[in-house]
C-alpha cells in the first residue's frame, strides 16, 4: 500500500480527500496535519470521519510516499518544498503552482511567488485536457474549482478551432468558499439568496488559469475570457454556462461530435442531451456536459456540472494521484453520485 | 376606494397580488376567482392570507373598477376581453399581450393569438423603461419575470447607444415555475442543486420580450440576445447577469453615470456599488443594479436583482395599477424587503 | 409622531425593528445605534434597508420618546438604565428583564444581574397571556423567541388546569442564532442538516422563562418543563411541539374550545384545523396554533408556529410598544405574511 | 457473485439501493423493474446512475438469487409471493411485513393484508435490536424510516427496564415523502418552512411498528408511544428526539453505559458526546446517538440521527442482505458520509 499524507486536513478539500482516500484500495492514509486542531483526532473535528481515526499532527515525516497539500496559497508552496527535495511526489490543491507565470501569480495573489523555480516543473492536472500528470510527475497543480468546470466545458471547442474567447458565467455552491467563517457565508445571509462576486480588481483568481490552459489549446489565438462567479444557496456543485461566438467556417452542428470525440476515452466525462443538474455528480469526479449550437443569436452555449469539492478539488486530486502512481484512473473513484 | 378583482388568485402571482392589495390604501380587493378552488375561501387555500377572507368565485361581475388577470396565457386573453369591452381597465400578468407581433406569439406559445386585435393597444408595463402605462391605458401587459430583470439591467446601456446586443444569463428562484407540480420542482430534486433549462426549441419565451423592448430603445440597430435561464434552489428572486461588448467610441467609464441618469426619477431602482443579493429585494418592487465597465476582456457586465413575484409579477402589476389610477407610484409598495 | 430609537440596530432583531418601524404610521424612527458600525449609514450595513437612511451613532440622546434595546444581555441592562431614569419607556429585547429572580438570571447567564432593582417593575410582554404591558409600563421585557412559541402554545391548557407540566420540543430557523458568525451557522455546515443543541448545563436559557410565566397561570402547581431546542435549515420561523398528559377529570375534547376562548380577542393568534407551517407567519406578529387531543397514548399535543424575528422578537416588541403608547394593537403590524 | 434484483427501482429507495449495490463487492445487480418507466434504461430516469446502465423491465425472472422490493405497500406483498414460493429470499422495503398483526395492518393501511399467512415468518430487520435476519431468513421486513430512528434511540433504555413509554418527536428530510409529487413537497412550499403532519386518524403509520418492536424488549410492560413527525426543509436525514421518564430505581447516570453496552458490537452505531447532525451520516447505514440523563425535569432525552434513505431504507436493506448472505455486516457499506 502506498502511504499518503494530507497537509491541512481541516478544510473542506482536506476532509473530502480523507473521505475518498479512506476507501481507496491502493493507498493508506498515513498522516494528516492541521493547524489550529493539532492534538485532536480527526473525528473530533469532523464527526462524519469517525472511521478515519487519525491524530492531527503538526508535521509529516518522510516515511510517506506521496503528499496532498490542501493548505492555503503561499503556505502550501512553502510546505511542499521539503517533500519535493526528498523526491516525494506532491499533489497541490492550492493555487501556488497553477499559473506558470510568477508575475501573473503576484498580480492575482498579492505577493511574490514563494518558489518560482518550481513553476516550470509543475503539471496542471486535468488529465482529459492537459494529458498529464503521469508516472514521472513530481508536482501536480490541481485546478481551481471554477477553472475545472470552465476548462472541461470549453476545451473541445477551443481545440477544434471553433472559438477564440468566451463569456463564462460560473455558479458555485457555498462550500467553495471554504470552512472559514465569513458574513457572506453565514447561513441566514446566504440561504434563499443569490449574488455575484469577484468583480472588482481584475476579476476572480481562477480566470487567469482558464485563459492559460485554454490559450494553450487554441489554434488561432486567444482573447481573454470574461468570467463572473456567483454564490448559489447550495452546499456543493458548480454549474458553468459558457457562451461563445463560433469562428466563421466552423459548422456549429459539428461541435457535438467534437465534444464526444474529445472525451471519448474519459471514464468521468459524459455529454448529455438534457441540461444536467449539479446534484447528479455530487461526491464524484464526474462532469456532465450539455452542448447547444442552435441558439437563435448564433452563439455556442455549453453547460457543465461538477462537484466543486470533487472534480473541483479532492476527487480530481485522487484522479491525479492515480495517474502519478500508474493506477487505473477510476481506482477509488467509482462511487455513484449521492442523489437526491 | 377603487374596487379591484384578481382572476386566478390561486397561483403564486395571484396570491402575492392579494397580499399586496390587502394593505393598499387606495383600493379594495373586492373579488377573486380560482379554478379548481371555486367555493373555498381564500385562507383555506393559502393560510397565510387569513386576513383576506374572501370567497373564491368562478366569475367576476362588472361592479369592479379594475381587473388583474393572473390566468395562464391564452386563457387570460379570453377572460379579459369582456372587461375591456365594458371599459374596465385590465392589468394582465400573463404573456398574452406582451408581444406585439401575433406571429411571434404563435411561434413561442404554440397557438394562434386569441385576440390579436388587442395587441396594438396594449402597453408593456415597465414604467421606468417604457414610460407607460398612464391614466388612459386600458390594457397593461405586465412583463415576464426574466424580461423585467433583463430589461432593467440593459435599458440604459441600449438607450445610450453603448450596446447592440448582449448575453443574458438569468437565474431564478423556483417560485417562478409556479404552484403547479412538476418533477423538476419537487423539493428533493430541486434542493441543493442547480440546472439550466429552456435551451431547446428556440430558447425561453421571455427572450423575444427582451428583444422587442430593447430593440425599441436601440439607436443603431439590434441583434438578438442570447438568453439562458437557470433554476436556483431558492424560493424567490431573479439575478440577471448581462454581458455586452460596448460599441467603439463609447467610453465604458461613462456608463455608470448613464445608469444613474436613466433611473434618476425611479423610487424603485437603485445603482449599488457592491454586487447585490436577491434577498435584499424580497417582497418588493425594487431593483438593485450593479454596473462594471472594468472587465479585462473589455465587456460591460451588469447585474440586476429583483423579486420574481414582486417586480417580476405582482408588485410590478400594482405599480402599473397605481399609474393607471393616477396614484403616486409607491402607493402600497413602500414596505421594506424581508431580510434575512 | 412618537420619536423612537433602536439600540444595536445591527443584529437581526434590530434590523427587523427598523423594517417594521419605518412603515409604522404613528412613530418616527429617529435614531439607531450600533457598535462596530458607528459612522456608517444603515443601508451600508443592510442594503435592504435602503429606504431607512439613518446614520448609525454611538449613543442616543434624550430627545426620543421610547427606546428599543436589541443589545446583548448585560449590555442591555446597563444601557437602558439612563433612559428609565429620564422616564423614557424602554422595550428590552434582551434577556435582562425576563426573569424575575436575579438568582435564576445569574445561574443561566453566568453573571450577577446588572440592575436587579429594576426586575420587579418590568412587565413580561406577551399581552395575550400576561395582560401587559399597558400605558403605564416603563420597562417591557420582550420574551425570548422559544419562550414566545411555547407560552402561546401552552398557556390556555395551563390556565384551564388541564396540564401541570410538558415536554417542549422547539425547532428554530437559524436566524435565531443571530448575525454573529459561528461554525454551526456557517452555511455549508447548517444547510441540509438538522441538530439538537442546548442540552448541557441545565438546558437552554429560555426554559426558565417558560416555567416562570406558565407557573403563574397554573392553578394546581407546576413541574418544570423539559425543553430541547433544534437548529433547522431555514432562515426564519419557530415551530414548537408541546406534549402533555392532561390532568384526570379534564375532558381532552374540551381543550379546543379552551384555546379558542383564550385567544378570542387576539388579532394575532389563530387556532387552525390543519397543522400550520412556519412560512405562513413569515414577517408577522402572528401565531398559528393546532391542538390535538386524540393521541392514542392520551397525551395532549399542541403545535405553534411563529416568526422568531417577528413574534419572537421585533414584531412582538412593536406590539408591546403599541400597548405602551395606547395605540390599537395591530398598528403597523397588519402586513400579510410573505409566502411562499 | 450473487445476482440480485430491485423491484420498483424508480423511487428514491430503489435508486439508493441501485447506487449501493453497484459498488457492492459480492453481488451483481442483475435486474431492475419500474412501473411507468418500463422500456427506458436506468440512467434515463436517474442521470446520476449513469454507470448502472440496466434496462428497466416489467418483471424479474427466477434467475436471480435475492430480491429487494421497493414497491408501495400492498403491491409489494403481492409481488414478492412468487419469489418466496421459489425459495428466493426477499428483502421488502415496504410496510407489508413489518406489523405482525394483520388487524393492525388493516387499521393503519386501510385494507386487508394481502398475504397474512406470511407475517409470522417475516423477520423485522434492524439487526442490532432484533438479532435478525440471518442466513436462514427468507423474508425480511425492512423497518420504516422513522421507526428505525426511534427504535435505535430507545431500545437500550427499554431493554434495561428504565422506561416503559416515551414521547417521540420525529423530524425528517423531505425525500422521506418519496419521489411522487405533492403540494407539500413542492419546492416553493417546503423550502425555508417547517410543519408537523400525520396527527389525524390515530397518528403516523410508523408508530405501531415502534410500539411492536419496543414492547418486545420491555421487561415490565409497555404503554403506547406518542409520535409526531415533522417535515424539515432538507433532502435527507431523520433526527429523532425521544423523551421518557425513567422508572424509579433506575439510576439515570447508568444509562450512558447501558447504551454503549447495547451497541458495543455494532459497526454502524456510535454514542457521541455532543449532539449529532443528520448530515454526519448522509449516504450511510450509520446511526449517531446522544443520551442525556441530566434534564432538570428528570426526563431522559435521547437524540438519534440516521439517513432516512440509508439506515431508514436502502442501506439497512443491504445490511440485512449481508446477513442473509452470510457476509460481513459492513460489506459494501463502508463508505464515509458525504459532508458537508
Amino acid at each position: 500500500m502506498t502511504r499518503v499524507a494530507i497537509l491541512n486536513v481541516t478544510g473542506y478539500a482536506g476532509a473530502e480527500l480523507a473521505r475518498l482516500l479512506h476507501t481507496h484500495p491502493a493507498v493508506e492514509l498515513a498522516a494528516v496535519t492541521g493547524r489550529s486542531s493539532v492534538g485532536q483526532r480527526l473525528p473530533e473535528v469532523f464527526p462524519h470521519l469517525w472511521p478515519v481515526d487519525l491524530p492531527i499532527t503538526d508535521e509529516v515525516d518522510d516515511s510517506v510516499d506521496l503528499v496532498f497539500s490542501a493548505l492555503p496559497h503561499a503556505a502550501s508552496a512553502e510546505a511542499v518544498v521539503p517533500f519535493l527535495l526528498r523526491d516525494i511526489p506532491v499533489i497541490d490543491l492550492s493555487a501556488d503552482f497553477r499559473l506558470r507565470d510568477a508575475a501573473v501569480y503576484e498580480r492575482f495573489y498579492g505577493r511574490p511567488h514563494p518558489a518560482p523555480e518550481l513553476l516550470s516543473g509543475a503539471v496542471y492536472g486535468i488529465p482529459e485536457v492537459t494529458g498529464g500528470p503521469g508516472p514521472d510527475t513530481k508536482l501536480v497543480a490541481n485546478p481551481g474549482c471554477y477553472a475545472a468546470g470552465a476548462i472541461l466545458a470549453l476545451a473541445p471547442a477551443v481545440a477544434s478551432g471553433a472559438i477564440e474567447s468566451a463569456v463564462v458565467d460560473g455558479k458555485s455552491g457555498i462550500s467553495g468558499a471554504g470552512r472559514s467563517l465569513g458574513q457572506a457565508y453565514h447561513y441566514s445571509e446566504a440561504n434563499d439568496s443569490l449574488s455575484a462576486y469577484g468583480l472588482a480588481g481584475g476579476g476572480h483568481r481562477h480566470r487567469p488559469e482558464m485563459d492559460q490552459e485554454l490559450s494553450r489549446l487554441a489554434t488561432d489565438g486567444w482573447s481573454p475570457l470574461t468570467f463572473v462567479p456567483h454564490l448559489v444557496p447550495m452546499t456543493r456543485g458548480i454549474l458553468t454556462t459558457a457562451y461563445a461566438t463560433p469562428a466563421r467556417g466552423v459548422p456549429a452542428s459539428a461541435l457535438g461530435d467534437a465534444y464526444r470525440d474529445f472525451y471519448r476515452s474519459s471514464p468521468f466525462v459524459r455529454i448529455v442531451d438534457t441540461p444536467p443538474a449539479t446534484k447528479q455528480v455530487s461526491g464524484t469526479n464526474n462532469c456532465l456536459l450539455h452542448v447547444r449550437s442552435d441558439d437563435p443569436a448564433g452563439r455556442l452555449i455549453i453547460v457543465s456540472v461538477i462537484d466543486n469539492l470533487g472534480r473541483g478539488a479532492a476527487a480530481q486530486a485522487v484522479h491525479n494521484m492515480n495517474r502519478v502512481l500508474g493506477l487505473p484512473e477510476t481506482t477509488g473513484l467509482d462511487a455513484v453520485a449521492l442523489y437526491p
